[in-house]
């Protein structure tokens, strides 16, 4: 696992360009392209927002139409492309169509991918000259982190990650790159994010692979609780490794198994396709944190941790809460440890905890921790040891329900005065 | 209908007291009672936070065994009484008992309400000293403004509202306060509130009406997302008018037909009732706009008004979704017209909304109103003279769902760098 950015590629046999057209006010790179040289297999996660951007509309209904022959992203910040009507997906077939023409593929191998500001038309004339200029030869020399910079609004860094690992000895790589700092909120995934792997796998296959990772990675993070209408997660697979991925010796029963058919619980994962999520999902948490720790306004990564669940959706449910809570992430911010705001939250999750059984600490297990709650009831605590916690980056928070043996992570960030500030001005 | 402070009192046959006892470090008046002469009726509405307090479970124990014999309600502010286990439900038992032991009555006779910092012991010789003071002869005299004053926390001002009107020429008064500025969210009633009335009312029929009224005011407000494990709201009925409030002339069939009996669909509420309600409900109301516009770090209070739903719940689940969302807030406080984010929010509540219906303004309608989407798509607008309106204050915003008759009007505020500074440091 990496997330250098100075050594960051996307996986062997993509490529990626970036252009600056003019649609940031700033004139900083605001147009990305990643390109495969063969036709890939792609799956992908969207917004479950009702109000969908017009490029994520588009996006699910090419992917069901053609998920194992993707050539390209065609990606621009600056302007969400959403609450657009019909214009809105004139446009994003549009800049397929360009992008497609540039790189002499068909339009139905494009995906497109748009954020910034919500309810503003594209500037289809920026974007021609733009995307001429990333499907050019010359542009085929750039490397992935412009790409990954391009692809940015509010973040303050570009966010990478890699893994490789290797099946009956042959090398498979997990290479992707996400944007996001603002109007995330966990419910499939949050922002924008693209991974390319160069194993060889069918698109179904790789759907599921790219759910599971998702749940226990993008789907965890939040920053303020708003769910975007744009969110997108990519993953392409160029099969270029030459190693492909089987979800058993006999794919078909697996396939059966992940679909819930009962009459084939015996069969179990491959090895190989168990070694591709976990590789996987390794990524997209390392993506997904450093969405939360680069959150607006942000000072300091959280991760919270709940133990002692009934299920494992329970502790989802229950991080949720506390991770969207403005008054506890206001709290960690003061390096204040008013952990009655984490039981609180906690209370009104929705899930059936029982306030008696709750157990709280900050910290990490096994280095300096403090414990503030046992069994419902407050712990005589060195309250300055636990507000030194509070400051570090990150902040561990770890409660156990005291129900049963499941857990979650879920990771936020601190709620600032500068959150504001970035947000009572971004239109005007 | 009234909200001016000087001239408050509570109905006839209450009467407030309030003492510094020093559980605010500031030294301000921190508890307060009400009390009436006569056993009377109460109807409570509570929290459903899984994390109570414990005056919370001990008043509704309380209610459960005698809504008709109530004589006092000894609040304190500074300690909220919760996560404080076995002895905390001790402690509010004593303070009903040292009340008791002050008014000579009996103890269970007495309702507690507490609301501060959540996982301290009170401190109970403060409170007895306290109990004291209020209890006495000489407390008789205090006005029900300082008992307003007492229950405040992070509150700027004291929160009371008055409404009168005649049943059978006879008057009838309903009048209340409240506390709540920030860990407000609707969900049963947010907060503290005591609404008093000399309306002769059984304690069944009281509590349908304060459930109705509740629904329509309290359950409308949002500062921040985050429910109290406090959050109470009682209405009691001193009888001292002399005028009875019955569900119909045969009160037996309008409670089968408030208990969705259909068997008695036919029969109406008596006028006496609706009346009732609907002045109750004002004064709810009246409270509940105070809170939100008093919301921790406030500027401006925010009305949102959503039409054209299916049914009132679909469009409240609208309504509290955006009520919730920083980022519309931190526009509104930033004078910035993004309604996308108005939208956006509504995508993700959870309401099977119709993007394409959307209509969204800003404005009072008849006054100054600007239109900024219709039918989902962006209308060309004045953009100067909407961030003229989202400066004022109220803020009126407007969506139409376009679905259906259906509407509800929930009240929040903006969002400040002063929230983060008052909640960064609560505790220490």
């Amino acid at each position: 696992m990496t997330n250098k950015l100075e050594s960051f590629t996307l996986a062997p046999g993509f490529r990626a360009a970036a252009a600056a057209c003019g649609l940031k006010p700033s004139g900083n790179l605001d147009l990305a392209l990643i390109a495969v040289e063969a036709p890939c297999s792609v799956a992908g996660v969207f917004t479950t927002n009702r109000v969908k951007a017009a490029p994520v509309l588009y996006d699910q209904d090419l992917l069901a139409k053609n998920a194992g022959g993707i050539r390209a992203i065609i990606v621009n910040a600056g302007n969400a492309n959403a609450c657009t009507g019909p214009r809105g997906i004139d446009d994003a077939r549009q800049m397929a169509a360009l992008t497609a023409y540039g790189l002499r593929c068909q339009p139905d191998q494009v995906l497109v991918l748009s954020t910034g500001v919500i309810g503003r038309h594209l500037d289809m004339d920026k974007l021609t000259q733009g995307i001429a200029t990333v499907t050019s030869a010359a542009a085929a020399q750039h490397g992935a982190l412009v790409a990954a910079r391009a692809i940015m609004t509010t973040d303050t860094r570009p966010k990478v990650a890699s893994a490789s690992f290797k099946i009956d000895g042959q090398p498979v790589t997990i290479s992707g790159m996400c944007k996001g700092s603002g109007m995330i909120h966990p419910n499939m995934a949050t922002l924008l994010a693209i991974v390319t792997t160069d194993a060889l796998v069918v698109p179904e296959l790789l759907q599921t692979a790219l759910r599971q990772a998702a749940y226990r990675s993008f789907n965890c993070v939040s920053v303020d609780g708003d769910m975007s209408t744009n969110d997108t997660l990519l993953l392409l697979a160029s099969g270029a490794s030459g190693v492909e991925i089987v979800a058993t010796e006999d794919t078909e029963i697996t396939e059966k198994r992940i679909n819930g058919d009962k009459s084939s619980e015996s069969s179990v994962p491959s090895m190989a396709y168990q070694r591709f999520v976990a590789a996987l999902t390794d990524v997209c948490i390392d993506l997904a944190k450093q969405v939360a720790g680069d959150g607006e306004g942000a000072t300091r990564l959280i991760e919270i941790r709940v133990a002692g669940a009934q299920d494992e959706a329970q502790a989802h449910t229950v991080g949720d809460s506390i991770a969207r809570s403005p008054l506890f992430k206001c709290a960690v911010h003061g390096g204040d440890p008013n952990w009655g705001r984490v039981l609180c939250a906690a209370g009104y999750s929705g899930a059936a905890i029982d306030p008696d059984r709750l157990s709280l600490s900050f910290g990490v297990a096994g280095a300096a921790q403090v414990q503030v709650v046992a069994d419902g009831l407050p712990v005589d605590y060195a309250e300055r040891e636990a507000a030194a916690l509070l400051r570090e980056d990150p902040v561990y928070v770890n409660l156990d329900l005291g129900l049963g043996d499941a857990a979650a992570t879920v990771w936020t960030c601190d709620f600032s005065k500068e959150y504001v500030e970035i947000n009572a001005h971004y239109t005007t």
